[in-house]
Order: structure tokens, then C-alpha cells, then sequence
């Protein structure tokens, strides 16, 4: 199937051109030699989600590349001028009469540059493989190979999927097709930080953007490779979480059997939030939960079990787990601590006791879940362990007066799950669009584990949404290492140039 | 007794002045101001216990110093010249018959200049009053105040140790007055990573450093503003611990409810070791403790308590103790969480389960501990938490063959504790010496809560070893914001005088 759909990219990039003895590691290179110059200038331009104003180059690069290809495009400004423009587009098809949108993010999380081993993140790189398979620098002067990865922050998440659009509607205009519907496109720039301004710029804009329905290019296929379906995403809460020592950190000798460690209060805390199976603690954490229907029940007894494998790829030897199979767990809410701190550990560390410890807690929520319901859920169980919860650093009165105190701030981008039926008429008409461009079964996911702002679209236009993965699944997006394995880049634009066509 | 004290200083250093009209307020200035000029040039020396370098010149400035007050001084080399040189300076006494040992150390604690408020660690500065009081910068100008305080890293901790005992000599060579012992004195300049090379120094300096007894100039008064003569001090054992999840930090979103995620696991983990109030529940740690004689018994239940003043300055509600007063607990080995590290917290935090956490873990261990045996508890501990204990990262087939995998390093510069009884003759000498200089009582102390390498001293030498606390005990010592009181560090040169007099 990949070597199919490889083939048909080519095709519809190069009409002109003879496939007779055509071979997957034979691609002839200069058909999508330009694609993947267009990918990596854009990968080079950083998209650091707290440096706005570097954003914005991104911005201007995407108008670019639209324009290029004869489609006309436009910043949408939101009013606060330091977040990040959204891009918009528009190709009108004369007697069409439905209207797709369909949307992508060129904002990327923050890297470690220390950590990324192979290049910087904004410096691309093509591999012959993934690092892990002993990838090798390969030239662009060789043939593209599917196997190949490009290697850079955003090349998954999500700049594969605004490159992957632009291939599309290259593909179109290559071969002087128009597209079955009209279409819009949205490219944001503030997916990575909750698309807390995406509400407010598509309402100000709301002609503009209205479309029947959306289609989020964003995310990653199955792990057992096969093309992912996704009808719904779950919400996400942020707080940070800190709670107290002495004022000053203290002499670890002086005042160790006496003062409270604040990391080893931390450590208690977190503890009491979950239990040795990943089965979380909090009263309410799993009340409210919308039951999935009989036809995403189907769809999920359908998906292949790949845990076994995950577990090999990812490598640890015990899945933490509230269900059966993480296809059925992506719909219950999950509790995450993406970090702790506290004093020093390693070299670093000194004979102090800390005087505070943090953590940042996330929790990841299924429709059914109020964020801000979780949240009070989560304080009122820090309560309970005899916390008093603060949203301030303690006074010395209180310090005088509570023994345990807590300090929780809540952060930005928190917002609620969405989920439209495996069987409402866009989802069929998706499904069956998708299924005719692929030979391989795809896989039908009634919600994806990560999230997607999809209520915000829903409050400001109406339209229903869902999204397609095609990355490949191993692609690090987040870490180090980000990577995207060309052969399910040009997958991805096969996928869209179904959905455009049909 | 403070201003009695300070007048005590100024009549050495100053014989022809008269001292009728004497304020505590008002001291003759130019008398303490080369000290404190020499004070400050030492400060100003880095001292970072990860800089041999720079710690060498700090060795050379105290060469100076010696030579200055007409003391014969030079540098005991380790055989890693790595390793920052040991001071060692002698006042032979004619017709003296006991030789008495003077030791304090010129490294310190690796500061966090980013914490630091009124000034940065190596640039010494001179407040009228502690920084929590509102102290104020006061000039060299102006008179010289025993609540003035000098901050600057190792301003306690123990720069004011090594500058008491070169003021010391300098009011006896002012006054022409002669030891009634032999003198030597050791800085040593490895005392903060736990003095690795001391024993092998002294060993290799056998004849040379061979003396009677031994006092350790380090360390603070009681919390109650008593003097302190210290009979013992903890050991320290170190170890850095490191919990595992998937082996590349994985998205929030797509494998939070699959994953194990290894910060929740330390906190788990670390919890184990520790109950509530701070009883420690690893088997076996307070096993073997030495019981406390009669005296020293007496002496604790004769030393004021300051548990409830302490808490209420240092800023919480409820101490974390296994006994009755701190006093008491010293004499316990104690758990310190020096930090803990996993991921990222507050504006640095992603949406990425982390993939390692770890803790920095130090013990603070009493006579009849033996730091090893101590180690290996706590790998037993955490084995029977279901982890296996590796000594390396773990390899793929380790991962996938532990469900739970730790890693233990050990740290450098684990020791035992010594004491010696409060009854013993050298003890019973120092006590009247020191009582026969001060009118307010003084503080017994079986055992320190801190750590010194008595255990090394007694190794190479056969020395018995005692130490006195002067510094103001809100010092602040391995934190931001290290100070010396001035009345305080005044008051120690007034001891170690008294002792050297007797």
C-alpha cells in the first residue's frame, strides 16, 4: 500500500513522466525535490511557542507558500498583537457547494536543544532511517526513499500536516484538478498552548471561515501503521502545584530531623493522587464520563492491540493502565505530572533541605469532563490530605497557622474534550473517502489521546470536525528527536488529495 | 555578656586604648578594621568546592595571613593535585608541653548566585542588621556594630572560622601574650564534598600534624544565642537515585493512560521511606544506634528548647521529628531528599511524560551507624518496593524485563559519626576553659546535627576532636544569603583566646 501510495503522489505531481519499471527505492528525485525544499525552509524558521515574534515569520512563509501555488491567503490578527496570526485561505470552486476546511498549526512546543542528538531543531536534517535504526545524513542529490525521516522540531507536530496540505493543492493544480468542494484552510499558530485566541479571531472573522464541517491535519497514524480516523480529542487542564518548607532552605544537618522537606511533602502528595496501576484517586476523576455508543465500542474492538509492541518500541515491561487495551483507555481522563522539582540532584546537589517543591500537573479529559470541575476535584483532594490550598506564596501568618499548604496555579489553555459520532453523515462520508484511497483497513478512533481545540471551533462557527493522523506514529513530536518518515508525509497528502477529490 | 565580650576583644588588639565611656553602639573603629579588610579579601576569594583552582588561592591568601601575624605556614599537598592543598601552620611554645590542634576549612558550598539578594556570593558586603530585619549597607566609616551582619558565601560557613583563628593570634601577638599550649592549625579546603583526601594528608604529615587534641572552629551558637561546645558530629552518606519510565519522553497526550510515568513512580517510591511525622521506615535504620550516656543525656535535658522559636522564625507550622526536641533528634540518624527532578515544572514545562526522575539522597547518620550498611538498607528498601537496584542505566533487554527499575549511584564523601563522652578529660578541659570566658551558661552538645570528618582525624592521628559553635546560628550557611554577625564572630575569637590562654 505504501509503495501504491507513493506511486500515486508521483503521479499526480508529475503527469509527464513514465512510471514503467518503477521501484520504491527509485523515486525520481526531482519531482519532490521542491516539496521537501519548501519543508525544511520551514523547519528552519523557529516556532518556539514563547517566542511569538519568531512565529510570525512562520506565518508569512505559510501566505507565502499558498500564494505560490495560486491560492490566495491572509493573516487573521487577533487583538492581542503578540500572539501569533492565524493564516488563512481560500480556493472557491466554480458550482461547488459544500465548503471543507481544513486545518493545520505551525506553532511547535519549546526544545532542549542540549537533548536533540543528530541536528538542532532548526536545522532539518534527512536521515536514511530513523536514528534508532542507525539513520545516516543521505544528500538531496539521492533518490527519496519512504524510509527516509526528516528530523526537526515541528517536522510531526505540525508542520508535516501544513506541508502536507501544500503538497495537495499542489498535486491539483499540477494536474489542472479542481477539487470536488470548496475549500478553506486555517493554519494557527497557538495550537501548543491551547488556542486560547483561535475562538475569538474566528468569530471576528465569521463569514470568512464559515464551512460545513473541518478537518484537522494533525497527528500520527496507529502503531500498527495503518491510517488513523480520529472523531473526537480530549480536553486538557494545566495547574502548577507547590508546596512548603522552612522560608530559606535549611542545612540539611543542622535541621534534618526537625524541618518538613518539602520534596518528600511533594512526593506524599503526588502519591496519594494515583495508585500503583494507574488507576487515579481523586474523588470524581472518572464521574461524568460520557459513555462511548455502540459504534465506537465496534470500532475500538476493531483497532489492532499494538501494546505489546509499544511496550518493546517504547521499552518498559509494564503498561499503567485504567482499562484494557490504550485504544480504550484514550477515552477515559488521565492524570499527568509532566515534571517535578526541588532542590538539586547529581553534581548539582547540595547539603540543603529545599524550602519548596513544584510540580506541574495535567490532566487529559473525555467529553463528559468539565476541566475547571476537575481542577476544583484535584484541589479538594489535596484538601483532604490535610493541605490548606492557596493561590498566592503563604504570608508568615499563614505559615505560622497551617501546617500543610499547597499553592496551586492554574495555567492557560485548559479547555474540554469533543467527540462527533463514528456514524454521523461527515464521518461516513470521511471514512469512505479515506477507505477508497487505501488498501490497507484504517482505523476508526472515537478519540485521539491528545488534544485538539475543537470546542473552540465549534462555539465560534458551528462546524463539526474531526482529524486524520498519517505521521508516523514513532515521531517524537514534544521530545528530542522530532522526526517525520517521508514515506507517510506523501501517505498524508494522498489521504487529502481522497478527501479533496471526492 | 556580648558587650563584655566585644570589650574582651578590643583590650587585646588594643592595649593603650582607654575604654572608659564604652558603648556597645560606639567601638573604636580602626581596631577590628583590618580584620574585617581581611575578612572581606578572603570572601572575595571564590571558594566553589567544583573549582579546585580557585580554591588554591584561597589556600595561598591564608599563607599570607599566618606570615603576616608572624606564623609559620605552608601548603600539605594531596597527591591528586587536583585536590585543593591543607593549610598547616605551628606556634611552638617554649616549655609547652601539650600541643593543641586548631582546625576550620576555607571551601564552600556551590552557591546560587541568581538567589542571592543584598549581594552576590564572592562580593562581601556589610549590612546593619540581617536582611530579614531590614538591614541596610553601613561604611566602612562608620563605628563598627555587634548586630552588624557581613554576607557573602562561606561568610559562616567557615571563612569566619578560619579568620576567628587568625584573630585570635592576632590579639595575643598585640599583647605579647603566649600560648599556654603549642599551636597548629589545619584549613582544609575539602570539607564541603566531605575532606576525601584529609586522612591520606594527615597520614602522609604524620610528625608534622601530630597533637594532642583537636577543635573545630565551624559551626553556630544554639538557636538559643549559647555558645556551643559540640563532643560529636553526624556522618553523611550519599546517593543519587533514578527511577524510569519509556525511553524517550513521550507525548501527554497519546500515552498517558499507558505509559508509567517515573515521576509519579519516585514520588511513590521516595513516600516509602518516610512516614508523616518523619519516622524514617526503612528496616533497619535506626537499628544499632549507640545509646547516649548518663551526661550526655543531662546535658540535653539541661539545653534550652527552642523547638517552637525555631519553627516560627524559620517559617512552618509543624516539625517533622522522631523524638521530643531537635536536641534530642541530633542524636538520630535522619533522611534528607536533597531534590528531586523529573520533567519540567512552571513556564519550562511541556506536554511530555518525562522518561527518568531522580532524587539526590543524603543520610545524616550517629555513633553505630555505619554509612554502608546504611546504603545497602536503603537498596533493600527499594527492592522490596518491587524495584530491581542496577548500578547503569538499563539496557533494552533490562527494560523489558523489570516492570520497576532503579539506579543507584553512589555518592563521594560518605562517612561515619564520632563522639566523644562530654565526661571524657579533654572534654571536661575545653568546658572549663570556655565557661571560665563566658558568663551566660553554655550549651552541651553530645552530637551536631551537621557533619565533620572526625572519623578521618581520629584514622590518621589518633586525636580525640571537639568542635565550638560562635557563628550566629541564622547564618543561612549552603544557602543564599550567608552571613556572619559580627557580635558573633567577635565573641568566637574571644573563646578560641580563652582556650589558647588556659
Amino acid at each position: 500500500m505504501r509503495k501504491l501510495s507513493f506511486l500515486c503522489s508521483i503521479l499526480l505531481l508529475t503527469p509527464a513522466l513514465s512510471f514503467a519499471g518503477y521501484h520504491q527505492d527509485q523515486f525520481p528525485q526531482p519531482y519532490q525535490a521542491q516539496l521537501i525544499q519548501d519543508f525544511e525552509k520551514l523547519l528552519a524558521l523557529p516556532n518556539d511557542l514563547t517566542q511569538p515574534e519568531n512565529q510570525k515569520q512562520n506565518a508569512q512563509e505559510i501566505i507565502r507558500l499558498f500564494k505560490q501555488r495560486g491560492i490566495q491567503a491572509q493573516l487573521l490578527l487577533p487583538e492581542n498583537d503578540h500572539i501569533p496570526p492565524v493564516v488563512f485561505a481560500e480556493w472557491k470552486v466554480p458550482g461547488a457547494t459544500k465548503t471543507l476546511l481544513f486545518y493545520a498549526h505551525y506553532d511547535g512546543v519549546t526544545p532542549n536543544p542540549e537533548k536533540w542528538t543528530v541536528t538542532q531543531p532548526y536545522h532539518p536534517v534527512l536521515l536514511s532511517h530513523s536514528i534508532e535504526n542507525g539513520g545516516k545524513p543521505v544528500t538531496a542529490e539521492q533518490q527519496y526513499n519512504p524510509d527516509w525521516r526528516l528530523y526537526a522540531r515541528s517536522a510531526a507536530d505540525d508542520k508535516a500536516g501544513v506541508m502536507a496540505i501544500l503538497g495537495a493543492i499542489s498535486a491539483l493544480k499540477a494536474t489542472s484538478t479542481l477539487p470536488a468542494v470548496n475549500l478553506k484552510f486555517i493554519i494557527e499558530g497557538e495550537e501548543e498552548t491551547g488556542s486560547d485566541y483561535l475562538e475569538q479571531v474566528l468569530k471576528a472573522n465569521h463569514d470568512l471561515v464559515k464551512s460545513d464541517d473541518w478537518i484537522i491535519i494533525d497527528g500520527g497514524v496507529h502503531a500498527s501503521g495503518r491510517k488513523a480516523l480520529i472523531f473526537g480529542a480530549r480536553g486538557d487542564m494545566y495547574m502548577d502545584l507547590t508546596v512548603y518548607g522552612a522560608k530559606h532552605p535549611l542545612h540539611s544537618g543542622e535541621y534534618s530531623s526537625f524541618a518538613p522537606n518539602p520534596a518528600m511533602r511533594l512526593a506524599k502528595l503526588i502519591s496519594s493522587m494515583q495508585d500503583d496501576k494507574g488507576h487515579v484517586l481523586i474523588k470524581g476523576f472518572y464521574a461524568g464520563v460520557e459513555p462511548l455508543g455502540k459504534q465506537e465500542l465496534a470500532a475500538i474492538a476493531e483497532t489492532p492491540n499494538v501494546d505489546r509492541q509499544l511496550k518493546a518500541q517504547l521499552g518498559f515491561a509494564r503498561e499503567e493502565t485504567t482499562g484494557k487495551t490504550l485504544a480504550e483507555d484514550n477515552n477515559q481522563p488521565s492524570l499527568i505530572i509532566r515534571g517535578i522539582n526541588s532542590g538539586a540532584v547529581g553534581n548539582a546537589a547540595v547539603n540543603l533541605i529545599p524550602s519548596t517543591a513544584s510540580a506541574s500537573i495535567e490532566m487529559r479529559l473525555v467529553k463528559g469532563n468539565d476541566w475547571q470541575k476537575m481542577a476544583d476535584n484535584l484541589m479538594q483532594h489535596i484538601r483532604q490530605q490535610g493541605y490548606v490550598v492557596l493561590d498566592h506564596d503563604p504570608t508568615d501568618t499563614e505559615r505560622a497557622r497551617y501546617p500543610f499548604i499547597a499553592k496551586i496555579t492554574m495555567g492557560t489553555g485548559s479547555y474540554n474534550a469533543e467527540r462527533i459520532p463514528v456514524d454521523s453523515p461527515f464521518a461516513k462520508w470521511v471514512i469512505k473517502a479515506v477507505k477508497s484511497a487505501s488498501k490497507q483497513p484504517v482505523v476508526i478512533q472515537p478519540t485521539d489521546g491528545g488534544s485538539l481545540p475543537l470546542v473552540a471551533i465549534r462555539n465560534a462557527t458551528g462546524a463539526q470536525s474531526m482529524s486524520i493522523g498519517f505521521v508516523n506514529y514513532d515521531n517524537d513530536q514534544h521530545a528530542e528527536n522530532e522526526n517525520v518518515r517521508l514515506g507517510n508525509f506523501f501517505d498524508g497528502i494522498d489521504t487529502i488529495l481522497a478527501i479533496m477529490k471526492r
